[in-house]
């Protein structure tokens, strides 16, 4: 046993057990999803979320992982590690590509379920198979190469985004918010004149565990993303997750209690959520102070951008885009104002955000970087969309959506009970 | 790469990793409670894990950490560390004080969530929250700083308590008996005769999915405890924990089915989490056999507290002061009797118990700090909920109790069919 | 702090993490089956489940470790190690033997809980007790002996089964198939003519989340197999576990919107833990591609070994034997066909498969070993249940199964709602 083979182990066990928790996130949407959606489409979500964990993990093998961090051309795309061969040296990691592959797909997974909730309730199940296809195989790895691959060219210009608020987050929300408008709104989600109903969430207790899965899991998301076990900052970082995750629903619970004379469960759960992604662009490089702050706003931004997009008739079941859209744009501006050099120092990086000296540059990558994923999650989103719609509907039949995905589409209810055992099978003896 | 980093980094992995699993334990918490809570009232007792891990956070941060482990004075209370400023050089640990203070922050919010269940379905939210401010700022942290801060008075006596039973666990035990007897039993609990009617937990299922993840959050707070991944207990530690749980649990399916002709399902889930209390204080002295001659004790001793309690009218809804008051007491002793000297010197201790000629001072030194501690939350709880209720009514109101605080007090319920989405919107279309 | 003490610490956390995340799997089975029987059985599955991890962690501390750890004799039987006792110098772990304890634990806890999904709904609750005894203490011990022990008679003829396809799962699910016949159908679940009706199950969220927290714990599973931290096949083994369970999972998606017209959930829940059982064998030695490959063919024969037991008149209610014992035939033998050398050296094993070289010398012994577990198996199920059926009557009575093993053995529903609680207390104070 020497030290370096040591060293090794310990990464690579850090590895593998942070992105088993980020994988366990899946557990933590099919949760959430399942308790905010009505109960009739509560299997047809979670079926969505795996069709995330088990086409996501197959592409991302067979093409994403390549395009991602394969070997770089032009700072646009990777040509290699498509099954995981071929060329990739330059990977420079003291994990093999192998466990590095494995953390990268929890990631991808964590994105396209962040899509699933927004088109909850009504999108197509062969739609969706081919969307996540596209997601997972092509759309994210090219944002994603563009910012964490060596050579991409938002990352050479020098955007920072530790553990995913832009990637990940903004660029999930933003094809969201793309799935959302493309697909319409619930039928009687709102009234002809256009004001909103209310969905009441089916099973709020489900929903709230939900969410205590992904803090859970976000540890691993922030802290994991070192890819190293020694890298002086994973408690920080753990830290400034817990903080802005506790500012973010702390903040919930007030604003709530103040604007709708009640702390609103499903603000207060998505409140948390918005916390945690607000965070992590910055988590490594941020004051715990700034966390808090971050947190904060970020609980209340969802709010409003829950209501704003009531407003114009936009229905996103889940809040995918109050929550990860807008948050994660939050987190990816805020590194550009509160990055402190000694703590970036500290993960190899030399840069500083305005507020400390570092003047408006990295502030203005930040802004850049961010404009550009959140466009191209939202075009390519689109794009997709409308190609798919030629292969297959995007959304179900009037039919299916009233009766309800899970026995429309999938032929079996969520929750059943003794008589619905006894009338089906009177049915299947006619 | 040297030995001391890798040593450092090692460390710092576990405590985080053992932190984000007992932060899981909220979630442990939430499901375990809005199982055992009736219906009406299983969105309004996971709002409070909420406020227990958000607030929770927040307060200790900025308050409780300091005063538990700042610079000592007098041996009653710690006076830097606020907002992880001012001098912490006498916290001599490998990790950094950052990461220290995420795995005591996930300490503090295992304290509030066991008084949360005893106030379940009658208390009001305001309180609710101040006391989460009072007990994670001032009480829990200073009866903490006595037994496992430098310089506090009942650690310089020598008093033992690994990891928790008697910090956490009897305190927030005695803290939550306080409550319930200051805020009362339920409506309908009791007859006006006194004699106690069953309520029926809601969901049995979610109720004990919520003490399987308590049971794997339980091996964080135990082996975690060591604060340093080299500590030669943690093996035996976790080997305690997992037999006196066992021996918990087994116990009470035996023991139910005995005294009440059948295996009791709520007292089975309390049964396993009473072994695993007990457990926590000697973990890491104690033999395996002892550990389930513990187990089996607090198991047993569980059942008859919550007769106790219903006896004497003090309704409790899940169990609180029986599983965290008796069984944290039990453990406490215990180890006073238990304790090898072997054990306890690979773990920096020089103490041994009764039963292994250590004769009667360690015994005498935990029975102290016990009743300190404990009449210490009890006081402490009754005199916060004395002031607040100067500031909000510690109560709900009768209606609100009656129709249930999640639509009483939240506008929602837990559990929504698509008939209330109908209902909903024609209410507010009038 | 020297460097073998960094190696020790590091280990000895592995394994305590890889521990804890495979008796988080208790959780996973509770939800998997309290969502997959009826309602009015939930609570007592549950019990099971608690059974399971109270009396198996406590059987296999008194008996069964010592039965298969202990000093070996003539290949067949283990003599040391009951209650951690006696010689255990020939186990050369870096680990402390309760470490390794605790883990083996999680493992039996795993192999009886395999059974109590094919035995629920009917089972009493008595019999359940002492078949739990007897698997945890003799029938699971004796078999593991024979593979996995120094000195045991299959692993000394060369059988592989790195993490328990074979001794966990194919033993466990051929158990299951025992007692599943042993024991009966559930009343209903086939007509007089022998045609299978359908029993859907109660709360189809909760078994997916349970599919979640299985996959998550398998990482635990299978990656912890290694028992040190710094074995290089960690990061490889995590992938092909993630892999084969994706395949699986997509595969059951297709296959059943195929044959089904629909993606069928339960067979996309199982199917995912098909793959998952599949790649037990063979996680350290398969290429990625054989990974994917097993898991997608575990997946399909999931299916129709489904459909296979259905058109037998076998009840199955979780389908145990389909998911454990089908898949873990397959990946047992397939580790005979796949096997590559220069992963099996990387685990110090010299043993490669048909399809590299190997001949067919690999592939007998599988089949051998594969053949004497399930047998094995089956048989001493049978047996157990025949001289428990003595003590005890192994079914409950028909008054019980029709309402319900929860209120008819527990005393207790499931799910309880308000007018619940009012219908008992008028019932009592008659």
């Amino acid at each position: 046993m020497d030290l370096s083979a040591l060293a090794s182990g310990l990464d690579t066990i850090w590895v593998v057990l942070t992105a088993a928790m980020i994988l366990l996130m899946e557990g933590g949407f099919a949760l959430l999803e399942a308790g905010f959606v009505r109960q009739k489409n509560a299997v047809s979500i979670i079926m969505k979320v795996f069709v995330d964990i088990t086409f996501g993990a197959l592409i991302f093998y067979f093409f994403g992982f390549g395009l991602m961090y394969g070997k770089d051309v032009s700072g646009l795309i990777g040509t290699s590690g498509f099954m995981m061969g071929g060329d990739l040296t330059h990977i420079k990691l003291s994990i093999s590509n192998d466990t590095y592959w494995l953390f990268q797909c929890a990631f991808v997974i964590a994105v396209i379920s962040i899509v699933s909730g927004a088109v909850a309730e009504r999108i197509n199940f062969h739609a969706y198979i081919l969307y996540t296809v596209a997601m997972t195989g092509f759309i994210y790895p090219i944002a994603g190469h563009w910012v964490w691959s060596a050579g991409g060219w938002l990352g050479s210009l020098g955007m920072i985004d530790f553990a995913g608020s832009a990637v990940i987050h903004a660029m999930g929300g933003f094809s969201a918010l793309a799935a959302a408008i493309f697909i319409g709104p619930r039928i009687g989600k709102f009234s002809d004149d256009g004001t909103p109903n209310i969905v009441p969430p089916s099973n709020l207790p489900l929903a709230s565990v939900g969410a205590f899965v992904l803090w859970f899991g976000w540890f691993g998301f922030n802290s994991g993303s070192t890819l190293s076990a020694t890298n002086s900052s994973i408690g920080h970082i753990a830290v400034t997750t817990m903080l802005a995750a506790a500012a973010g629903g702390a903040t919930c619970i007030l604003f709530t209690m103040l604007r709708y004379r009640k702390a609103d469960p499903p603000m207060v759960i998505n409140g948390s959520l918005a916390g945690l992604v607000g965070i992590t662009a910055g988590c490594a490089f941020v004051s715990d102070g700034a966390a808090i702050f971050i947190g904060a706003v970020c609980g209340i931004a969802m709010v409003f951008a829950t209501e704003f997009l009531e407003s114009k008739r936009i229905d996103d079941p889940v809040g995918a885009f109050a929550v990860h859209g807008v948050s994660g744009s939050i987190g990816t501006l805020a590194v550009g104002l509160f990055a402190k050099p000694e703590l970036a120092a500290s993960v190899g990086q030399g840069y500083s955000g305005l507020f400390y000296g570092g003047g408006w540059s990295l502030l203005g990558v930040q802004a850049l970087g961010l404009i550009i994923v959140a466009v191209w999650g939202f075009a390519l989103t689109w794009i997709a969309l409308k190609l798919i719609g030629r292969l297959a509907p995007v959304r179900v039949s009037r039919d299916e959506e009233l009766v309800g995905l899970d026995v429309g589409i999938h032929g079996v209810p969520a929750y059943s009970q003794e008589h619905d055992f006894i009338e089906l099978n009177k049915l299947k003896s006619r």
